[in-house]
């Protein structure tokens, strides 16, 4: 959805990592678009744009919005502010800003920040992407869930109660952000006896792509791109 | 993965529905393949090959694996089978066979069965696809999760008393599956007070798709591409 004159906002999911893994709309809507904006370190590359830089046009503006990634904290808040009024300033000036998203925008996307923001605002519209949680099973060969199987996707900065809990409830389950809580969450499968289900997934779809049972994983800090699969029983 | 002349079995995922949702890897495999598989109903057109239709470039020849769909039940274990042989005969004769998958395979796709099946016995490669859960998420405006929030994916033909459980303990939660035990789900959802967190969402990325309060969706059945989605709280 965009306004009659076409100016809006897509959240766009661009998939895990491999450009392959971009849809047809999600290309069709960046090459269209005005403006892109994406999630960017302080200093340094896009990995958003970094997916699609293969399929862009050139010359279009481009809005970095700049923050502290990868290491567990959330941005403040007013970094999203100014990014939000400056994607504004483009929807009011008539132009369709495309935002890319790793993955999928509404799958623990920090796209969800500028929603929250833009929408009752501007025209929004979310375009679903290829998610790492489904890109990790492919690599992994480890099917995600199947029959009447609950899932749960359990973010690995939990503090490690609320971890063993839900891990002890949980069926299969995708333990996601791994990075460096990688030591706490294996003393917790290992306490739940869990570890030989867990199969340990890091950069799915790109070429570093690395997966190994959890237990011949290396001790101490994983990438931030890392995910830990556990069946259910069948 | 195939193997060295290139023959094997690419498992692809072809989004929810929308034939732009298709990442540029499944449009290649698929026209690079000599035969193509995918589910079908017993009698009728298979959806995971509508959703791609537009993109067939013909002469290829077509496996339909036939199966009672829809109905919550869950196919016979030689329906599987017989496909599988099949398809390794495919395969023994130096062909590329891309099965078609609704959604991602290795999300509660019938395609698990037949991996199970193949794996081992010939190269065989997943490649992940756009899911219903963030499509149904985009069309809903709701985001499935944020910061450190647990999601949990809840089949909705699950026994009334394991649905309660499983809902009285997650956080944010999508309830897949709802098709005809609709009713059986808002009960226990009202009993739970979470009926006013709940978005009911029919055939994302459609043209007859539909979003609704869960409050507001009609009593009886719902089809069978049909969720419902519980935000976290914030």
């Amino acid at each position: 959805m965009t306004g009659s004159d076409g100016a809006g906002v897509w959240g766009i999911g661009v998939g895990p990592g491999d450009p392959e893994l971009v849809t047809l709309k999600a290309l069709r809507l960046i090459r269209a678009a005005d403006v892109i904006a994406y999630p960017a370190p302080e200093a340094g590359e896009s990995f958003a744009r970094s997916i699609v830089a293969p399929h862009l046009p050139g010359g279009q503006r481009e809005i970095a919005i700049r923050m502290a990634l990868g290491d567990g904290s959330f941005p403040k808040a007013d970094i999203y502010d100014s990014a939000a009024e400056e994607i504004l300033k483009e929807v009011a000036a008539g132009r369709r800003v495309a935002v890319l998203c790793e993955g999928d925008p509404f799958f623990y996307g920090s796209f969800i920040y500028l929603y929250g923001r833009l929408a009752g605002r501007c025209p929004v519209a979310v375009v679903p992407g290829v998610s790492s949680l489904m890109a990790c099973a492919g690599a992994a060969e480890t099917p995600l869930a199947l029959r009447n199987q609950s899932l749960t996707v359990i973010p690995g900065p939990l503090p490690e109660a609320e971890l063993r809990s839900r891990l002890a409830q949980c069926e299969a389950a995708a333990i996601i952000k791994v990075g460096r809580h990688l030591t706490k969450i294996r003393a917790v499968l290992e306490e739940l006896g869990l570890t030989d289900r867990a199969r340990y997934v890091e950069r799915a779809s790109l070429g570093t792509q690395r997966v190994l049972p959890l237990r011949e994983a290396a001790a101490g800090e994983a990438p931030y791109f890392s995910m830990i699969l556990l069946q259910g029983k069948a």
